[in-house]
């Protein structure tokens, strides 16, 4: 048993279409990553420069308390261009008022000057502890000659990719080709992470000739599938945000092509981020299908993948399925009868099935299942009756190792 | 500064009408709690017996799927009456289909016998893990003989209580006096508590003389001032259960003072519920006033109480007060401005105030705010704007010890 979406990486993977976990550099970007000092000494400020103009699209947070960039990048993305995207970590520059608006617009100056391009052209994301006004000299001294920064090796696109991490374990990327075109997309996030109509950082760069209305509408449908569709911790940022820039020197390509590469590298950065959760041991995906309604699979999705008593038993491998029954019982609108219900553990034919007939049996192989929860990636599907509608989204268990990162974040 | 709250339940003190933490004696009332051996040595059985019948309320979960007790407690309260209450800890009797009604009925039964009343006159309940067929030859012979199990004095009250708990690090129970009736009542609850117009199990017993339809009314009013405004981990129970008997031998009282009796006590109640939540290691009161619909305020306070990164915040007393913004700008179809926005910590003269004010002066006192969330009790006030709508809400942190305590439940 071999789902469609493994099957359909398979075939884009043996075409040599996605590239996972690899760096292909796309003609006419270049990137820097580098430690300006804001916190200590890692990597905390970098950037992505294109040597013209780019089409671009984004998709922001829907906090109603977005961070002072998300408001500087939005007004700078109306014309549905860009050429560089400048990003710091370690302070979120969120809930910081009209200085922080004036940091992050001096930031886009600066970083324009060093370049010769212009400030709307540039933009601005941060990531780090919300509340602090950005250390305005440190970074002011960290644009100086900017220029000489960037480059265009994979070494300095993995520093871009190092420098945008938080709490992040590892940097995470990946790659496509489709037709003459190539792209590359980074993105960071293991916390504070269910993201809604949009997400954490996320950067897509291709070499595809395609206008922005075009990018935009391709990026709304994919981050719908992807990164709208994980959770670590029901926490949504005021930073999220995923940019699309296209520079064109590769010509037009095959739209529904290229939207499919997009879709499966954002979905490939979506599993990569739900797998970094913070202290997470393993990766969640859970389908749910046979609803009467979209909204029913996904609010019964999300109240799965988001219950702490799901993600604990999960952690300690416990097979614990009456969790799975409470959570889905608590999608209250929606009326589930157990006589319908299916919970499937595993994918493939060791997958073990809890039904309304193994539970009269007095059936159910609880050992076999804790096999199938101690694995990495944990696959569970839910069938709530004979709907037509289904939805996949992906999460992680809960651990003490989040309890730990996150009680002295500040401190 | 003293809190309406705080103030009436001092004058309730001191006019002797509240007795927390007390075990006041309800004529007409005998309970029992033992050891029947469901799981292990500890007490798992435990009931109430009126001498007569009972005038009779009870709510119970919206979780759509409800356990055997909450169906056949619902049929056995339609004439509104009630004359003992049965419950059995360690197992929920919950996903465990036509059986579990069988089986649940089968014990109202044996109590009926035993204690010479109607079976419709026993209320079931059962709490504990969820999709495991009660050991009903264990329960049978727990039944037999019970009527001398069940005894008037404080020690078999206590037991009542003791013998209703889970992961409970304590009973819970508290007294009243209205008039010339008596009020008694215990609960349990620590974790999968975000009631939801019912709550975890809670006994309550009079000796006023209320027709049920009175008692109902005001049980649900209530309910939705106390169990249904706490939250440990957001996942809601399928077993809650509140239930209210008057046996009327103190004859009639005032009612608005019974009903703000019954209120106090329920909010003990909850307080104590959620201090005692899994792993936590304090008690959080919440206020969000100044909101422009109840909706609004009920939302934004769930918000805060429910975010992992606030929990984990304030156990480790890390005065990120972002995390908080963060929580009031993911409920996302009510726009806030942070211009308007208040977040008081703290609930005397010592109260630190961040508002927009404190952002731009870059006076927020983070170390006197970490110092009132070390205390056992955090209170936290967020104002929204001018509008005339608040809710209160309780909570617990996010500790090591929840996840300690539930990756293992069933293993």
């Amino acid at each position: 048993m071999i789902s469609d979406r493994l099957l359909s990486y398979y075939l884009l993977y043996r075409q040599g279409r996605i590239m996972f976990n690899d760096i292909q550099l796309v003609p006419g970007f270049s990137f820097f990553g580098k430690n300006i000092g804001i916190k200590d000494d890692t990597l905390d400020f970098g950037g992505i420069l294109s040597d013209c103009p780019c089409n671009a699209a984004a998709v922001f947070t829907q906090n109603t308390m977005p961070g002072a960039p998300v408001e500087v990048g939005k007004e700078h993305l109306r014309d549905g261009s860009l050429q560089a995207i400048i990003v710091n970590s370690k302070n979120a520059n969120v809930a910081t008022e009209l200085q922080g608006i004036k940091d992050s617009k001096l930031i886009c100056q600066l970083v324009a000057e060093s370049c010769e391009i212009e400030p709307q052209a540039v933009l601005p994301s941060s990531t780090g502890v919300i509340g602090r006004y950005l250390p305005m000299e440190v970074v002011s001294k960290g644009c100086q000659g900017l220029k000489k920064d960037f480059g265009k090796t994979a070494q300095h696109a993995e520093n871009f990719a190092r420098s945008i991490m938080t709490t992040d374990s590892r940097a995470k990327w990946v790659s496509a080709r489709v037709g003459d075109a190539t792209l590359f997309a980074v993105a960071k996030g293991s916390g504070m992470i269910e993201p809604n109509m949009a997400t954490m950082l996320s950067y897509f760069v291709t070499d595809a000739a395609i206008d922005s209305a075009q990018l935009q509408k391709m990026l709304l449908r994919i981050v719908n599938k992807s990164f709208n569709r994980i959770s670590i911790d029901t926490d949504t940022s005021t930073s999220d945000t995923v940019v699309l820039m296209a520079n064109g020197l590769a010509g037009t390509v095959d739209l529904p092509a290229f939207e499919i590469a997009l879709q499966d590298m954002a979905i490939y950065l979506s599993k990569e981020i739900a797998r970094d959760g913070e202290g997470a041991s393993k990766l969640i995906e859970l389908t749910v299908s046979g609803a009467q309604t979209q909204e029913q699979a996904l609010l019964t999705a999300k109240s799965i993948i988001n219950s702490p008593l799901v993600k604990t038993a999960i952690y300690g491998a416990d097979p614990n399925w009456g969790r799975f029954v409470m959570a889905i019982g608590k999608v209250f609108h929606y009326k589930v009868s157990i006589r319908d219900l299916k919970i499937l553990f595993g994918n493939d034919e060791k997958s073990l099935l809890i039904d309304a007939d193994a539970i009269d049996r007095n059936e159910v192989k609880l050992d076999e299942i804790s096999e199938l929860l101690k694995k990495e990636e944990v696959f569970i599907k839910v069938v709530l009756g004979n709907g037509a509608f289904s939805e996949t989204v992906w999460g992680c268990d809960l651990t003490e190792g989040y309890i730990a990162e996150n009680a002295y974040y500040t401190t």
